[in-house]
């Protein structure tokens, strides 16, 4: 039998072999993979086996430690971080509902065959659930692939619709949890289906992602357009082979965080382009403008480009497009840019993308040749685990990666576009005969509020933001009074004030005093034996604010003032703390 | 090479003994299961390989069709059933607010350990997720293995908190959609974690139970009541042997959809215990009543029962309870019945479930020998695969059993208890001493959302109920005007209201009533060219009624009304219609 030296050492060769084959990306190498998991597997149960042999005898036998902990990447949210989090979802619920938007929800799992195909590469980085004898399921990766599943199933009952959905979604990758990169992360996406009249829905969605990020107040912020078809016309007019197009485009999409220089080594040397088409290229993607307009009278300007068809279409679409965002009012938030490529092959119209100023990873000033406009990190929702620029890495137990999180940004916090053939890929496999069936365009956005959050929290501290939103507290001076208590409670409660009171039968003065302003509750309203006999309460407005970077009580000499009870709803709904909060003034 | 014909055969007799295998409950029988889950997966595939190799040759070879379906036990919902479900969501959280409740959001797996141990038999109903090299991790079952796991986490920090979540839990047990039985169902919970004086947040927990089922109008309800020191204390007083407790207190609990007889009959035979005991157990157990008080005057009164500590304790408890309840004012809900039992073994004190009047099965009258009361259909949320009378059952695929849903009723809407314990558990297992450790008492509610729905979702539709909130439709009278449309949807989008036009460049003004008519929209405002150049557009408030069970538009005179754009907004805000959308009046 191995000694527990032996059995280390070849745990630690067998972990590193398994990262090797982790990092691969070629399916066929699955198999191999697997092997090294079972035998790394093995090699650690044996270790376990032979440290309880060892301590069998042992007189102090502890009993085996459970490990209090969330699953790696998921993390629990507190009272104070959820009334911050709730916020972010009602402003997005609200936009969606001034927009017309519906909502749609679909399990969170999903059969694997509706997601198999669907994530390209990413496909290793599905969760999936053990087969426990019936279907093959997977936790859902995105809103869209069950977006579109939904419409197919739907058949030809729905024409067109207008769908939001916010929840969580899954990834097994690499966490970075102070910057909202988790396994499981919260997605609120809307698209709309149909058919309608060219760009009029691709305006709305866009001005739509522009009001939500001015509510939010998530800072300054831009939002990154292209189109999937001026794209592939540079690429055809510069010389790409249309077998490297996809190839070439994920290439390009890495400018956001790699220099010029490195992105056109990737293409000549990994993925063998001509290097002088590489360099044609590079005289268009380093196009970027926040005058939209202008840059495309310049574009419309290049003949070469205007008589590549697929171009020719692009630019006619945003040509389309800037009108109606100029009539929304949100042409001075876009930054038409033609390095802007995004990952996934679905994309067939605009794409774009929301990035938020302060977002770049701090210390990494990435000198972009073309462009003196800093870039930020990731503009892409999935973290991606083959990104070149990866910062210094520890290596976690099961030879798992940890990223150094103090040199990651938070990135992009919004992407989508517009992808008009998927619904149709899921009723072709449906159908079964591999003809190409009818689709239902769509267009939509994807906003991760994880990375919302990631931004907005720290300001909410700093701001010191309440983290409750209860009213009134009813107290007692000194007498008990248990039963009237409860029952005031009840009648504020019935008459939609937020209420709370102490569960003691005889608490003292101080302490309630303590628990109202621990959670800031405006309205102190104290009862007393004599005073309730003849009919009367005292209520005691308290206020706080932020001083010297903290929040203190406002002092007040204030005594308080002596209310009928029958009187004290309409008393307390007539305060402007009262009107304040109704519209939603008391966040702030 | 076996034949189509014999593996059919197979397949079949296979899926039986899997059956008959997944039936039994003896965890060291599992490794039978196993194999016989396995052998069951092995002979499909040959199936499949003989039918894939005889279709080989044929000329029409028909791409594999994918199946466009949910997940067994999972389904989508579209808009309109959202609306309903939001409505319920929002009510729901409207009162944990009110009484002073903060959110708790914890992931949607946990790590297996968390979750080994707490749920009994009921495990094998736990979904896995697939060893992918990490932890072993498991879906979320409920929310307070969850809850009790984060404040074990929080340590001293947290000493008391009034915590509450909504969301779906997952378990694999046989589904009864319409019912409101899945695997993945929405559950709202809220539990107030701390040592108070007795029973008032027990009280509170139940007066908020009230609250919610009265706000969302499922009709007369019921909050039954009872105490596990007395279930314990009866049973003790009755001469159950203390190793016999457990398995006697599941028996009762199946009081409400088995007669007495029955349940008689599982005591004595399939759990051993003496007939003359289970006979004493009898005559508590059919006392049940809507005048508590009364009732606990009645125990009080028995000196066999009294003289038992553990009784004496919990109808101490009730008395101070029912006290409370009565200055809540929900003492007239309450029916204080010695069968409920309710099946989890973590409960320590007060224990209750309500039920909805109309939700017993159609057709499955209990003639229950000790009462007169109609019993309902099971009262513990699980669905109990060993249930005695389980209607009809058809065989399905791989050999799981649906249940005929015409015989089952929605049963118990909600259900909770104290449970001071379990906190101290994960300290205890955490601390690996084995040792007590403090622990953090806990009283919680858990409400079945689905079955709310269930129960709402027929209503909704029969009143006729909205299933949209856009307010205003913006329309042209046939001179196109998109950039106009455009312009005052934001302008209205702004201002709060929420607003659809055509996505069509110049929109025929039928189609367009017809889009506003379809949501409900109150509001059309129509733009003209030469009324735009006055500065006017007109509006035209459009309502409907209920009649002869159909939703229909109420016929007009009207022609509308101009307005001056500029004052729009204050002529909708001004409206009656604006003003009760406001106070929630517009889904009625």
């Amino acid at each position: 039998m191995a000694t527990l030296q032996e059995l280390d050492t070849a745990i630690a060769e067998q972990s590193a072999l398994f990262n090797q084959f982790k990092a691969r990306t070629d399916p066929a190498e699955a198999v191999e993979l697997e092997a090294a998991r079972v035998k790394l597997g093995e090699l650690k149960k044996s270790r376990g086996a032979l440290l309880q042999a060892a301590g069998a005898g042992s007189k102090d036998k502890k009993k085996e430690r459970l490990l209090l902990k969330t699953a790696k990447g998921t993390r629990d949210y507190g009272p104070a971080e959820m009334f911050c989090r709730e916020h972010i979802e009602k402003t997005v619920k609200d936009v969606f509902h001034l927009y017309g938007g519906s909502c749609l929800d679909t399990p969170i799992f999903e059969r694997k065959d509706v997601l198999a195909g669907k994530y390209g590469e990413d496909a290793k980085l599905i969760f999936d659930l053990k087969d426990q004898g019936g279907e093959e399921l997977a936790l859902r990766y995105d809103h869209t692939v069950p977006l579109a599943r939904y419409l197919a199933m739907a058949g030809t009952t729905i024409t067109n619709a207008k769908l939001w959905q916010v929840g969580k979604v899954y990834r097994r990758d690499n966490p970075v949890m102070s910057k909202g990169r988790m396994r499981e992360f919260s997605q609120a996406d809307i698209d709309f289906a149909g058919s309608w009249d060219p760009m009029i829905p691709d305006a709305e969605i866009i001005s739509l992602l522009g009001t939500i990020l001015a509510k939010l107040d998530v800072g300054e912020f831009t939002i990154k357009l292209n189109h999937r078809k001026i794209l592939d016309g540079i690429f055809e007019v510069c010389g790409v082979p249309s077998e490297k197009i996809r190839s070439i485009s994920s290439a390009v999409d890495k400018l956001d965080k790699l220099p010029w220089v490195e992105v056109k080594k990737e293409m000549t040397q990994e993925k063998g382009l001509d290097p002088i088409v590489a360099e044609k290229i590079g005289q268009y993607v380093k196009l970027k403008g926040t005058e939209a307009p202008k840059l495309l009278e310049q574009l419309l300007h290049d003949s070469t480009l205007t008589s590549n068809k697929s171009a020719k279409e692009g630019l006619s679409d945003m040509n389309i497009l800037f009108t109606l965002l100029q009539s929304y009012g949100v042409l001075d938030k876009i930054s038409f840019d033609m390095s802007l490529a995004r990952g996934l092959d679905y994309y067939t119209g605009i794409i774009y993308e929301a990035i938020v100023e302060g977002s770049a990873p701090p210390g990494l000033k990435q000198a972009d040749a073309l462009t003196s406009t800093p870039t930020s990190e990731s503009t892409d929702l999935t973290p991606k685990p083959d990104s070149k620029k990866k910062p210094k890495k520890k290596v976690e137990e099961e030879g798992e990666e940890e990223i150094d999180e103090s040199q990651v940004g938070v990135g992009s916090i919004a992407a989508g576009g517009r992808y008009d053939n998927l619904v149709g890929m899921f009723l072709s496999a449906a159908s079964g005969e591999g003809k190409k069936t009818a689709s239902i365009p769509c267009v939509g956005v994807s906003m991760g509020l994880d990375r919302i959050f990631a931004i907005l929290w720290p300001r909410w501290i700093e701001r010191g933001m309440r983290s409750k939103g209860t009213m009134v507290y009813v107290m007692s001076a000194g007498d008990g009074l248990l039963q009237e208590r409860v029952q005031l409670a009840q009648a504020l409660r019935e008459a939609g004030i937020n209420t709370e009171f102490s569960f003691k039968n005889k608490p003292k003065l101080p302490a309630q005093f303590a628990a109202g302003e621990k959670d800031e509750v405006p309205f102190a309203v104290i009862l007393g034996g004599d005073e309730l006999k003849a009919g009367l309460v005292t209520v005691k407005e308290q206020k706080w604010e932020f001083k010297d970077g903290q929040k203190v009580k406002v002092q007040s000499e204030e005594k308080g003032t002596q209310v009928p009870r029958d009187q004290l709803i309409d008393w307390i709904k007539n305060t402007q703390t009262f009107r304040d909060w109704q519209i939603g003034k008391w966040i702030s």
